[in-house]
């Protein structure tokens, strides 16, 4: 019986893929941005795979056990990390953060954010002598990065650890001065770390300079805490329970001058502190990971539609297809409606992902190379904004991938053995972390009211805020249904109401600068929902724009079905965005909207049979997806059925002897505290 | 130190509450209609927390500890149900929902779903028999309610398994005839139920008569599973892992006839089968289901909601106050317009509930006394539309309301110890079980075009659909900025949007019908955009209209800041749906939505001073609350450190000495798969 249902499963899936329009392979390569990368991530993937460790699933181990499979897997991870550089150590951490998220963020913690702030904050010789230390090779040696603190996240600026310099032995006192200024959610803290990067004040001479980077030993190599160091152990999170999240006070602990990372910002021996030209230049560091973060975006949103899209091609229910078989739920209008848009949003979450990345190649190069920086500045600010932006939209629209998908596959998204339970909790802190995506996007908004009083000012403005400069909103600008068709139209008129946005933004700005005489912050504050709005806008329209653009390099044979991914992207942003549409009378009229709603069904119907093959082209493994439901040869219930049972065999409860028999065949005479009918009594 | 920040901090609470300008007494009895019920809250709240076990928190337990401790809860709540009526029944498990949602869902389970089915569909005679087993004490006897199959969940009336009955021993043969027949998430199922409710086809005589209920016994006095009954257990969940959720499959179970629940469909001893004239009637019980859903969303939404905010009048970041400190949250004009508007939203669902919980009371005093059906039946349809549609739009704001507020949290709303995390978890799955939100939804939108199809023909609808046939909307309607003042003007707005939307979505359906040769089905597939913005706007509406009116009753003291909410809520689900509003021409132009946001911002600045009397009028204790950031007295940071300490005491890992000291003092030798410098080798 089961063995027929199965049978049919994996023969309709095959069926699915078979309809496939295009080369696969050839979309896997240009996703992966070439071959080679192709190679590279398959490669990583395979040697995780293969590892009988990375088999072991922490889901129904308690937090402890979950600290301890975690730290095991990193074990056996340092291994590879320690021998590669630093494009390597990305891509690992990258595959890893698909697989084991609290794992490639407890290691990252050390190669990413202690490795990445020595390299990006120290000098070289500060670099060198760490990593001779055992930093690299992990040898008594695991770095955390301790910036945040109990009261205070977003605004590191006003963090209030201090760091005094005493000339007098050159060293710097390193102090928690209230409860509040706690470090806090420290990952790597409460059990693995030896060292940490830590946020503090720099006060010399009785001078607030502000907050630097210092390097402060927390264990010795018994793995004891040192003198004046307190640690303890945040405990237990929403997800990635395997990283040791903990808190640390510092009782005025003294450390070496040299420990004070001084690519930028000097102390000389008296206390003489020097402060670079262009003080953002520190915060680059910042930049990396929110880059990473929209890369994130894309390989986690791939993940859970690749399942929620297999799953809707197999489960069937309601209806009568042609055969007379309950319809596949795919094949319903209103659940196509809610995925396909999403699976357009990944793919133009990949061509975001990769424009951002070169362009912070770009930059970082050019900041490197010393040129001159007043040229570069235009650009770096566009960089700030756009990825404050692209991080705050991105890991919102994988936040909402996650839920939608979940809820896509109904009860079946709600157990753990889904992928889509784990994948939400560990997913959701993106949002948060390393700049809430509420602020980011508020300060997204800012820098770009600031990039329109530019070119205002006919200043230079970096590329990705050009068209403030190049569209003319002078004339009324109409969208009509037939112009659905043409992706440069929709385009034009997303740059129309963006500029539109921002222009209005800025004029309730300047107004506002002058009623509160010349109240900058003030202005600001009061332009909020504006500030909000036209980073959305602004951002989504950057993400159009890069998918448009880089499908013009596609292969061939690729074009037409990422051309319909493309439209059906830039209808689907249109329709949730439409009543800024409306309201600068770009469209008009209700037939418009149902146009657009039959236009995105219509192209839905066009990418029907190729959504088995574009989310193949994710390449995948089962091992990867991790899902019952979601695997790839379609023989869905099987698989999850053998997958509950081999987890969970106790036929009987471990507590029935202890707690249910007796329960169950207890005294059913009433307590002395109830009333008994006096019949019952004789 | 610690103590100074302490008492500035219940200091600036204790001023925030002075604030309050109503009697927050009045409004917690209105809120719970009525003291008499505010005094039976507070009573089975209190119940709970001075019981000791009720104290022990699941969070750091594993899958099989989580479970022991939910069933030694039912133990101990086991004395109290097992005397309790139907009322009581009701409001115990919804206090029990706000603090241990699993334990309420697996007693609920039994009380709820297993006792209400009983009482739904059996007859007395029936009725009494189970509970003489001792299904109300639970006396070795314990109910699950087996509805759900692998591959059945929405589609009840495709259900596969079968009950078939054999004349010549007056028995019914119960089967699952495939794997994907097996059923499937039963709450109760691994490991307490003795007996299920089974949703299985009733075969008579050879014909299917579709599905019908029958008590089936798993498990015997020994709590063996019984021969031809096979259970196992689903295990791992994203949330409400208290469940002992299970699967169940029959291969040819014999059970005596009477164990049909007959109070509608009959089968008489020759296998002649009776099914009653509405069919419909044997649905109500999953009305139920809904309405309570809809109490429950407003419940914990309450919750999250009262966190979030007592926290952002107490967190500062940024900016500086009048007195030079950083600014609180609640402060910023982008923080109100994240919260306030879903504080104003909790409040309409309030109203809400209570309006769907007495009109289902009505309706079924009005089927249990016999009356003539045919003048019943317009309500009981806008009963089932209503429902559905209330269900999915409360439980997904509600959801909506967790994931917003633990983001407004920042980094703290990701601690398990601030009640997000759980919360999350185990709410979400509210938007799937008992009809998935987005089947219900489209179904909603079905009966609205059924109700104005209804109001063509001239005749009856519901009281909630009265609207269809009373609003013009033969000439144009504007809603101006000024008029965003008058609550009723808006009011006619929505009515006007929805019935226009309605108006539409029918004529295209009959235009669909036409074209596809009368083939409804198909016709309602095409517009199933329509279907879905129809029940959302709808539902929204009467959440708007049945806040409006409940207020016109509010004691007087309460109405200014009510009628500020309900302007809120009114602006703001506006505001949201905006774009249904701009394509009908009701409103004009970009100004109007810059007036609309604008003053939404300075309601928000209205109820400033009020949020925590608003909050506090929700009337929820510390213990309820269990969240650090959110106690009631403000001293968060302090009760949040000892928390945390109080919960993770280990000060090394219990892993170092097996697993990490190792590592850090391996050998660092290059291992001989590595290529090792000459130079080295010398």
């Amino acid at each position: 019986m089961s063995a027929q249902e199965s049978d049919r499963l994996i023969q309709e899936r095959a069926i699915e893929r078979a309809g496939t329009s295009f080369n696969v392979q050839d979309l896997i390569h240009y996703l992966d941005d070439g071959e080679e990368n192709t190679k590279i991530y398959e490669s990583m993937s395979l040697q995780l795979e293969r590892d009988p460790i990375f088999k072991i699933k922490s889901s129904h181990l308690d937090l402890k056990a979950k600290r301890e499979l975690a730290f095991k897997k990193i074990v056996k991870l340092a291994g590879y990390f320690q021998n590669s550089d630093e494009v390597e150590l990305r891509n690992r951490i990258r595959i890893l953060s698909l697989i084991d998220p609290d794992v490639a963020t407890r290691i990252g913690v050390h190669y990413g954010l202690f490795i990445g702030t020595l390299r990006a904050l120290g000098s070289s010789k500060q670099f060198e002598f760490w990593i001779k230390k055992g930093a690299f090779s992990l040898s008594n040696f695991y770095g955390c990065f301790a910036m945040t603190e109990l009261a205070h996240g977003s605004n590191v600026a006003a963090l209030q650890t201090t760091a005094t310099y005493d000339p007098q032995d050159e060293t710097f006192i390193i102090h928690t001065p209230s409860l509040s200024a706690t470090k806090w959610w420290i990952g790597g803290a409460a059990h693995s770390a030896t060292h940490a990067v830590v946020y503090a004040r720099l006060i010399s001479q009785g001078k607030d300079y502000g907050v630097k980077n210092f390097i402060v030993q927390l264990r010795n190599s018994q793995h004891e805490l040192l003198p004046g160091v307190s640690v303890g152990d945040i405990g237990k999170k929403m997800g990635r329970d395997g990283i040791d999240n903990g808190w640390i006070q510092f009782t005025n602990v003294k450390i070496p001058k040299f420990n004070m990372l001084d690519k930028y910002a000097k102390v000389d021996n008296d206390g003489k502190v020097t402060l670079p030209q262009f003080q953002q230049l520190g915060y680059t560091a910042l930049v990396v990971g929110r880059v990473s973060m929209v890369v994130d975006s894309y390989n986690t949103g791939k993940k859970f539609l690749t399942i929620a899209l297999r799953y809707a091609s197999t489960r069937r229910q309601f209806g009568k297809d042609s055969e007379g078989k309950e319809k596949k739920i795919i094949d319903y209008t209103h659940h196509r409606r809610r995925l396909f848009p999403l699976l357009a949003s990944v793919y133009a979450m990949n061509s975001a992902a990769l424009v951002i990345s070169k362009f912070q190649d770009e930059a970082n190069k050019l900041v490197e190379s010393g040129e001159n920086l007043k040229h570069v500045i235009p650009n770096l600010k566009d960089l700030f904004g756009l990825s404050a932006g692209l991080k705050a939209f991105c890991t919102w629209e994988t936040a909402h991938i996650i839920d939608e998908t979940r809820q896509s596959c109904g009860g079946h998204g709600y157990s753990d053995y889904n992928a889509f339970a784990r994948g939400y909790n560990d997913w959701v802190v993106q949002c948060t972390w390393e700049g809430d995506n509420n602020v980011l996007s508020m300060s997204c908004g800012r820098a770009l009211i600031q990039n329109y009083l530019s070119v205002e000012k006919k200043k230079i403005v970096g590329k990705y805020t050009k068209y403030l400069e190049t569209t003319d909103i002078s004339n009324e600008f109409e969208l009509k249904s037939q112009d659905l068709e043409y992706i440069e139209k929709i385009i034009k008129a997303w740059e129309f109401v963006s500029k539109s946005l921002i222009v209005k933004s800025t004029n309730k700005f300047k107004n506002f600068v002058k009623e509160f005489n010349g109240d900058v912050e003030l202005a600001f504050e009061k332009i909020s929902s504006y500030r909000f709005i036209i980073a959305k806008v602004h951002t989504k329209l950057i993400l159009l724009k890069s998918f448009y653009e880089r499908i013009l390099e596609a292969p061939k044979n690729l074009k037409p079905v990422l051309s319909l991914l493309l439209q059906l992207y830039s209808l689907s942003i249109t329709s949730e965005n439409i009543s800024q549409f409306y309201s600068f009378n770009i469209v008009k009229g209700s037939d418009f909207l149902e146009n657009l709603n039959y236009k995105i069904d219509e192209i839905n119907e066009l990418l029907r049979p190729d959504i088995i093959g574009l989310t193949d082209a994710f390449n995948l493994s089962d091992f990867v997806i991790d899902s019952q439901i979601g695997k790839r040869n379609g023989d869905i219930y099987e698989s999850y059925f053998k997958h509950v049972n081999d987890n969970n065999s106790d036929l009987k409860p471990h507590y029935y002897d202890s707690i249910m028999k007796p329960f169950f065949q207890r005294d059913m005479k009433p307590s002395d505290n109830e009333e008994v009918d006096e019949e019952e009594e004789e």
